[in-house]
């Protein structure tokens, strides 16, 4: 399977900050600095439910969520992790791996039920891109 | 990694029923008749975060919940899967599988936002698992 005709779908792309490429998925940071919030998005054409990605790439694909709650562990040391493949908004496959505390704006609820994003201030953002991508190369997938 | 000292939490125990049991998970059927709703609960004691997990542990999880998906899409034959591990509420590892369709009650919000469960008619809870029984036999993970 190659990456030929791939293209990130407009509304991730408005929703989230390119942090780096892994193999198999990009990396985004979600435009909420309420939550420590990665998007890992295979870079596959037309791929939506688990059984569309071969066994290569599902196994690209756990190594990829595995090292992206190890990266969201470092950089935010939440209380919890979650994870979740969703797609009922955009069917382009992407993985939300999400920093949790147990003071956040939506515990114990979900981030999908927490109101209106808070956008990054503009320095922020940079800070956040800068330890994401950093810790992203420490601790990527091999 | 053995199985010594699992044990279910309550919680999931009171909101679920038992399936059948898989390679490394329980497989349960959430008692919510508005959505088809799966659980897959590693049979490990302590384990919450995918890293919690050894690496043979993590290749049968993933596979588990390839394999739940197919049971979703062959019993219930939904427009979207939806997989989550939350564990905001349980933290006992736990993944959702969840088939959702454009007409559901949460559509197209998360079935963690959909208010209260509705309880299955008694001879309906019998036969739903029956399906996912007899699917689960024949879509398990090697």
């Amino acid at each position: 399977v190659s990456a030929a005709g791939f293209a990130l779908d407009p509304r991730l792309a408005a929703g989230s900050a390119f942090v780096t490429d892994w193999p198999l998925v990009q990396v985004r940071l979600r435009h909420d600095a309420r939550f420590p919030w990665l998007l890992l998005v295979p870079r596959r054409a037309g791929v939506s439910e688990l059984h569309d990605l071969d066994t290569a790439d599902r196994a690209a694909l756990g190594a990829a969520v595995l090292a992206a709650t190890r990266v969201v562990q470092d950089v935010a040391a939440p209380d919890k992790i979650n994870v979740a493949m969703l797609g009922n908004v955009v069917a382009q496959m992407h993985v939300h791996v999400v920093g949790r505390r147990r003071v956040d704006a939506a515990w114990p609820g979900t981030v999908w039920a927490a109101g209106e994003a808070v956008a990054y201030a503009p320095d922020a953002l940079a800070a956040a891109l800068a330890a994401y991508r950093a810790a992203c190369a420490r601790l990527a997938p091999s």
